[in-house]
C-alpha cells in the first residue's frame, strides 16, 4: 500500500511588497514616533487609534496619488455582504471619525495618529504595500491659524526628531492662488464653477507632474498634449501659450523674500476674488509664523509646492531635507521631501453634507528614518544584553540566577539556551548577539566562587575559534569574586 | 431637466466588529506595551515588526480555538493569484520569520512583538475583530530552562504593569503529562501513534472546554457523550468509566505543594515514558524557578491549565488575576487568564522539514488593560492642554506666541481655533479639552500688558454660562504680568 505523499510545504516567504523589521529598526522607529507624539502632545493634540480596517463605503475614492498605475487599496468582502478595505492613509480613518462623533468630539479637534497604511500597488524597490504614516490634523478650525500651527510643529517635530535648523524647509503654498491664477489664465469662471473643469483637471494633473516631468513637459500638457518616452500621446488641457504662461507664472513665483512671493503672486492673481484671497492666506500664515520666530530659515512662502494642490483646497506645506545624500549608485542628491499636508474642507462632507474646515500633516516616518540614517544620526551600533555561558548543563539554576541578577540590576542579560555542548557556539552567539560581555563559570570556578568576566569588545575577533583555555589567558578577562559580579559588569558596560 | 440626483452619502460608521481608541485609550495602552517591551528588553528579547499581511499559505491552519464558530481570517486574493490574509496572532509569522531567515537569526532567537491581530469571527460584547497582542518567544532553545525563564518573566511583566504580587499567579501544567495519562488511559500507544488519534482528539477538545463545560460535561464527552442545552448530541471519546477517571484524575491533580502535586502526576503516568517526561520537565521548571526567587505565590505547577493543551506540545503556562471585580451586572467574579503560553516544537517544522524547538507567551494586553482599570490603576483622570483663548481674533498672533511660550516651558498649551465671537463657547470647549487652566487677554489687559489666568479645576462648574464679566470677578481667577504668565501657570499647575 503506498504511503500518501506528505503535502507540499509552505513558502516562507513575506508576502510580495511587504518587509519585516528586526530589533534596531524597530526600537529606531518607535522612538522617532515617540518623539513626534511628544511634540504633537505638546500642541493639544490628542491620539487617536482607529482599526486598520475601514468598510469601503467609508474610504471612498480619495486616494491623493491619483496619477499612480494600480492605485488601490486591500479589499475583500464581509460575510454580511459589506466590503471591507485596509486604510490607504490615516486621513480618510479621521474623516469618518469626525462625521461619527460629530457630538462627542471637542471642536475643533486636534488629534493625531500614527501606525501602518496599506497601499494595493505595484512593490519597487524601496517602495512597500505597507508603511507607516504620523499625522496631526485638526478639524473645526476654518481659520489659516490652523495652519500656521501645523506648519510651526511640523517644524518642531523635525528638530526633536534631530534634523537640525537649516538642513530642513517647510514650503507653503495655497491652493486658492493656483484658482485665482486659473482665472486670470481663462479657465475658471468663478459665476460658473462648473465651466473648464475638464481643462482644469488637466492643468492640475499637469502641474502635480511637475517633480517627474520638466518644466517643459508640464508646459507641453497646459498646451496640446505631450508623447511621452514609450510615444504614448497624452492630451493637453488646450491652453493657449498666454494662458500656460500665466499658470507656469505661478510655479515659478519664489522671489527671495516671503514679502516679494506674495507681491509677485498678488500681480499674477490680479482680480480674481479666490485669488486674492489665497495671497491673504499666504500673508497671513507667513506673519503669524513670524511672530512666534518661525522665520523663514524654516518656514518660506514658496508657490513651487505643487504636491497635492489638486487634493488640498487652501493651505498646503511640504517639508523638505535640504541636504545632499548620496543615493545608492554613489550620486550625490538632495533628499527630498519627508512630510507633505494641507487644508481639505471637503472631506467630512462626503458624509454629512456640512462642510467641515479640515488642514493636517502626514510625516513619512520611514523616509524620515532613512534620512537619519543616511546622515550617521541614528543607528549607532548599539551593544546586545550580557550572555551567561553555560559550562555545566546540571547548574542551569546558577546560571539563570545570575542573569536575573544582573537584570535586577538594570543591566540586559541573558542566560545561552542553545545546546552548550559546543563552548565556540556560544561565544560565536554572544558575538552574533553583539553582547558587551560573557560571564563563564565552569565547575572550578564554582568551586572558588569566582566567575569569569569576557570583555567582548576586547576579544570579540578572535572569539569564534578559541578554545576555552585560550580564553581564559586572555587579557580581556578577569576573574572577580561571585559577590562582585555586578559591579565588575557594570564597569565594563560604563567604561565601553 | 431633472438635475442628477445627489449621491447617497456613505455611512459614518466603524465596520462591524471594528472600534475607535480616543486619547487615553490610546497612551494607557502605549504606556502598558512600553513597560512589557521594557521587561522583555531586559531577559535579552530583540523586537519583531512583521506586516498584518501574510500569505495564506503561510499562516496555515494554525489557529488555537480550534472549536469557535466562524473561526478564521480576513483572505483576499492578490492580483497576481496569491490569497493574502491578515494575521491571527503573532506566532504564525514567527514561525515563518525563523524559518525564512534561520541561516541569519541568532540562534537561539528570543524575540518579542507587539501589535493588533486580527480574527474573523462574529463581534460579541467586548470581543473584538482586531485586538493588541504582545508576545515573547524563544525559538530553539530546546530545554525548560527556557519555558522557567518565560514564566518569570511574565511574573516580571505583571508586576511592572502594576498587578501586584498576590493578585496573580502563572499555573504551569505539561501537555506531555496528558500524553502520559493517555497512555496509562489505554488511548495512546507509544509503538504506533496513529492508533486512538481520533479519541485522543476527542478527549483533547473535551478537557479544553473545562472552562466552559461542568466537570460533568466534560466526564460526559469522554464517554458516551453529550447532549447540550439547544438539544444538540455530541459523540463522545468513548472511554470506559475508569479510563475517564484516569484522565479526569490529572485535571484535578493539584495539591497543596508543587511536591505533593508532582507526586501525584507521577503516579498517574505510572510507566509511561512520555508522561515520566513531562513530570520530570514540570520538576525542573519548579526548581529553576524557585532558585531565581519565583515560589509559588507567583508561579504555581497547577494540572488544571488545560487551554491550550491541544495546540501547545510541552510545558504549557497561563497567568491569570486572582482578584474579584464586578461585572456589568454586578456580580463579584474572578477576572481571570490575562496571558497564556507554552512550548510548541512543531510551528517552523512546516516550513523546513525540520523540528525546531520554540515556547512563549501572549499577553492579551486589552484584558490586562481592562483588569488594571477594574482596580482603579489606570484611567485616573489627567488633565487637558493649557487653553489660550481667543479675544480679539486680530490678535491670534499674540495669543499663539503665549501658546509657544508655554509648551517651550514644557507646558501643553493650545489656541482656540474655533469661532471666536461666543466667549462661552470657548470656555465650554476648555471643559471638554479638561484643561487646567484658560488665559485671556481682552483689549484692556493687552493696554496694560496683563494677562488673566483662569484656574478651571475652581471654576469648572459654572464655567459654562458665565459671561466674561462674571467670570473676571471670580476667585480662581487673577491677573498677572504678560511676562510672569508662564511662572503662574505652572504654579497652578504644580499645585494641583
Amino acid at each position: 500500500m503506498a504511503k500518501d505523499k506528505s503535502p507540499r510545504r509552505p513558502r516562507a516567504e513575506t508576502p510580495k511588497g511587504f518587509r519585516d523589521y528586526f530589533g534596531a529598526e524597530v526600537t529606531e522607529r518607535k522612538a522617532m514616533l515617540d518623539k513626534i507624539a511628544e511634540v504633537y502632545h505638546r500642541y493639544g493634540f490628542d491620539p487617536l487609534e482607529t482599526s486598520a480596517v475601514e468598510t469601503v463605503e467609508a474610504l471612498g475614492k480619495y486616494l491623493p496619488d491619483v496619477d499612480r498605475p494600480n492605485e488601490g487599496v486591500f479589499a475583500w468582502q464581509d460575510e454580511d455582504a459589506d466590503w471591507l478595505a485596509l486604510r490607504y492613509d490615516l486621513t480618510a480613518p479621521l474623516a469618518r471619525v469626525a462625521a461619527q462623533y460629530r457630538n462627542d468630539l471637542p471642536s475643533p479637534y486636534r488629534r493625531y495618529a500614527m501606525g501602518p497604511v496599506w497601499r494595493n500597488e505595484k512593490p519597487g524597490p524601496g517602495r512597500f504595500r505597507q508603511f507607516y504614516q504620523c499625522d496631526a490634523d485638526t478639524v473645526g478650525a476654518p481659520s489659516v491659524a490652523a495652519d500656521s500651527e501645523i506648519c510651526a510643529m511640523l517644524s518642531d517635530a523635525l528638530e526633536e526628531v534631530g534634523i537640525p535648523r537649516g538642513d530642513y524647509v517647510v514650503r507653503v503654498n495655497n491652493r486658492k492662488v493656483l484658482n485665482g491664477v486659473m482665472e486670470v489664465a481663462g479657465v475658471l469662471d468663478p459665476t460658473n464653477p462648473e465651466k473648464f473643469a475638464h481643462e482644469r483637471g488637466i492643468v492640475l494633473r499637469a502641474i502635480d507632474k511637475l517633480d517627474r516631468l520638466s518644466v517643459e513637459g508640464v508646459r507641453a500638457l497646459l498646451g496640446e498634449g505631450r508623447k511621452d518616452e514609450s510615444g504614448d500621446f497624452t492630451k493637453g488641457a488646450g491652453l493657449s501659450g498666454d494662458q500656460a504662461e500665466v499658470v507656469m507664472g505661478f510655479m515659478a513665483a519664489k522671489r527671495d523674500t516671503g514679502a516679494e512671493t506674495v507681491a509677485r503672486l498678488r500681480e499674477l492673481v490680479g482680480a480674481s476674488v479666490i485669488g486674492s484671497e489665497g495671497v491673504a492666506e499666504l500673508e497671513t500664515i507667513a506673519a503669524l509664523l513670524d511672530a512666534q520666530g518661525y522665520g523663514p530659515d524654516r518656514i518660506v512662502i514658496d508657490p513651487s509646492v505643487v504636491r497635492g494642490l489638486g487634493y488640498y483646497t487652501g493651505p498646503v506645506y511640504e517639508a523638505e531635507l535640504t541636504f545632499e545624500i548620496l543615493d545608492e549608485k554613489g550620486r550625490k542628491r538632495q533628499f527630498g521631501s519627508v512630510a507633505g499636508g494641507g487644508r481639505y474642507d471637503d472631506l467630512v462632507k462626503r458624509f454629512t453634507g456640512q462642510a467641515v474646515p479640515a488642514t493636517g500633516v502626514s510625516i513619512g516616518v520611514d523616509r524620515l528614518l532613512a534620512a537619519l540614517r543616511a546622515k550617521g544620526r541614528v543607528g549607532a551600533e548599539s551593544h546586545g544584553p550580557v550572555v551567561v555561558t553555560v559550562m555545566d548543563r546540571d547548574r542551569m539554576a546558577d546560571y539563570q540566577a545570575m542573569a536575573t541578577e544582573l537584570r535586577r540590576a538594570g543591566i540586559r542579560a541573558e542566560v545561552y539556551l542553545g545546546n552548550p555542548k559546543n563552548f565556540g557556539n556560544q561565544l560565536k552567539y554572544a558575538d552574533h548577539r553583539k553582547s558587551p560581555v560573557a560571564i563563564i563559570q565552569g565547575s572550578s570556578e564554582a568551586e572558588r566562587d569566582v566567575v569569569l568576566i569576557k570583555d567582548l569588545a576586547l576579544g570579540a575577533k578572535i572569539a569564534a575559534e578559541a578554545s576555552v583555555e585560550e580564553w581564559k589567558s586572555q587579557p580581556a578577562q578577569s576573574e572577580v569574586a561571585r559577590g562582585g559580579m555586578v559591579a565588575a559588569v557594570r564597569a565594563i558596560l560604563e567604561r565601553g
